[in-house]
């Protein structure tokens, strides 16, 4: 059976100052009518029952994971104790799907993505959990490049493994972010595409290599399993190692490891400048939520509080007005936004983190 | 007698949202602990009684100015019904000061200057009383040049007329503000010297001046005079020419003017810039009133509300924040902001004027 994962730790900290640290990007409501978070539910509903769906979270937001999905077994939303980055998040989803379906395919999503052609990421979805469940292998979602993007990671496709409708291909390499000319050359050449993130595998599979590249994760997740995943699995979750799915168990696997190139219009929703691609803008290129006064400025991304906000004369900025906080930068710098997050740590800001 | 006369009428647009319709600049706080008026009627003090001053305003700030210069008589803060620039209001002002003092001279001062060395200030003002009671002369002050200012007018000096501590030129001729190009000739000249809008005459002189180049002005100063200077005036004032002592009675009279070069650190506080010569920068060049995090950002205008407000990588940006509107603009743009005051009007947003 096809379980679902939804990753839903992340801080999102360059959504700040709307993204907070009580209310993270994945809670946002500002790229649709409904959070990142049931967007990604809902697209998968279609094609994976409520019952099987895990959701990993901070142990802060589980009461809200489950008012938002109440469809969802309460004892399947886990709140992790600490971030620990995914690798032993998915470590423990795959125990757990185990535990209920010993034939798990899992879907490893991230919480806080947009996909435009939901159809279209359903049939993918399906096609690489039959591939997932036959083979064994892992299958991640490449997405085809539209532009030589900086701020992905790509993967370098091999040999073609199975055609048809969906090909898939064995993954040659991960890269890393690359700088733009190394983009450019990636854009080019053909064979690269976006790092999705998302992936699927059998969860005994995932097991088995955790059980070779990262074996304290599936001894922790076995103490937690065994002793019922509930606040008592804290003191065991603690102990586990800080380690990213693609480092720990992708890319010692890589050679062995399936890609699946698609199309559905995704985007991972990774910075405010992500708003271009998601909202219409005026046309002088503003991408405006709310009611500003814009004159003579264009190419900016304003989204207005209560009070009444001017730009006059600003080329390509990024103004977001909150409650309580007003954030002010060019466009470029809106990967920086960190930058202020940690800023106020420094400077014990603690009220608007 | 020395007599002040502080034209108090201004609606202070560039200082949008901080100046409004009900609180035009010469009622800011913004460049001091007192109001700009505040501050032109003490700096006057030591040398002119406040019996001896006229305040004009507009009529619906006649109650904020009295409470504001509790010692001027009442009846001497005097309330424009309808705008008509400095002409009618030097020529009623000095009609009423005639009536009480027919040996009257008076300094006419804008309300919303700002002025460094008031010592200097008053001693330029006593000796320029000095001149123009006994000559029957117009004598203007003329501001040393800094460097070569494009945001104001420039007196063109000629022959020497009285030497001294401080040496009184004939004027040659008034110049409307410069390009780039025409004020630094200017400035390179030497005889040229901003045009501050400050003068001193006899108020009988001034009078004689209006009788022959603008005479409908002394006519209905003499009817209001007459008849009262209060509530009942506003059907003739109503007719009288719009237009500057400038362009009214200066102009015409050049050659038979004075002009006093003056050296008192004077700033018309002219915009949101003019804080650059009023308060001081930090490290970066940032000029900051609040408290806002600033994070790789310098040569920035800054003033906070309520709200954090960040900066991010921003150079030479003007930022206001006030509890119901927001201005963000490039420094360059600060001489624009009428602009929005404009658009304002243009789209009804009348709470916001």
């Amino acid at each position: 059976m096809l379980w679902a994962v939804i990753m839903a730790g992340g801080s999102g900290t360059r959504f700040w100052p709307e993204s907070r640290e009580a209310t993270p990007k994945q809670f946002l409501r500002v790229f649709g009518k409904k959070t990142l978070l049931e967007q990604t539910f809902e697209r998968l509903k279609p094609l994976i029952s409520p019952r099987h769906t895990l959701v990993v979270t901070q142990k802060d937001k589980v009461s809200r994971v489950r008012a938002l999905m109440k469809k969802v077994p309460a004892a399947q939303v886990v709140g992790e104790p600490v971030g620990r980055n995914t690798a032993p998040c998915a470590v423990l989803a795959a125990r757990m799907a185990l535990e209920k379906d010993p034939e798990a395919v899992i879907a490893l999503l991230p919480a806080d993505h947009r996909i435009e052609d939901e159809a279209a990421f359903r049939r993918a979805l399906k096609h690489a959990a039959l591939v997932a469940q036959s083979t064994g292998l892992s299958v991640t979602f490449g997405v085809k490049p539209a532009f030589a993007h900086t701020g992905y990671g790509y993967l370098e496709l091999g040999g073609i493994f199975s055609k048809g409708a969906l090909p898939v291909f064995r993954l040659k390499h991960f890269h890393e972010k690359p700088d733009l000319k190394r983009a450019q050359k990636f854009f080019k050449a053909g064979r690269f595409l976006w790092n999705s993130g998302m992936f699927v595998w059998k969860a005994s599979a995932l097991l088995e290599a955790a059980q070779k590249y990262l074996p304290e994760a599936p001894q922790i997740a076995e103490k937690i399993v065994r002793a019922g995943v509930k606040p008592g699995m804290d003191k065991f979750y603690a102990g586990m190692p800080n380690i990213s799915i693609d480092y720990a168990l992708m890319e010692p696997l890589k050679g062995k490891i399936l890609a699946c190139p698609v199309d559905f219009g995704w985007n991972d929703v990774g910075s405010w400048e992500s708003l271009r691609d998601l909202h219409p803008a005026d046309k002088e290129g503003n991408i405006v939520l709310g009611e500003p006064l814009l004159i003579e400025s264009g190419g900016n991304i304003v989204k207005t509080g209560k009070k009444l906000t001017v730009l006059l004369g600003m080329k390509d900025h990024l103004v977001v007005d909150t409650h309580d906080a007003l954030l002010i930068c060019p466009v470029s710098h809106a990967q920086s936004i960190r930058k202020v997050v940690h800023a106020l740590k420094a400077k014990k800001l603690r009220r608007h983190l």
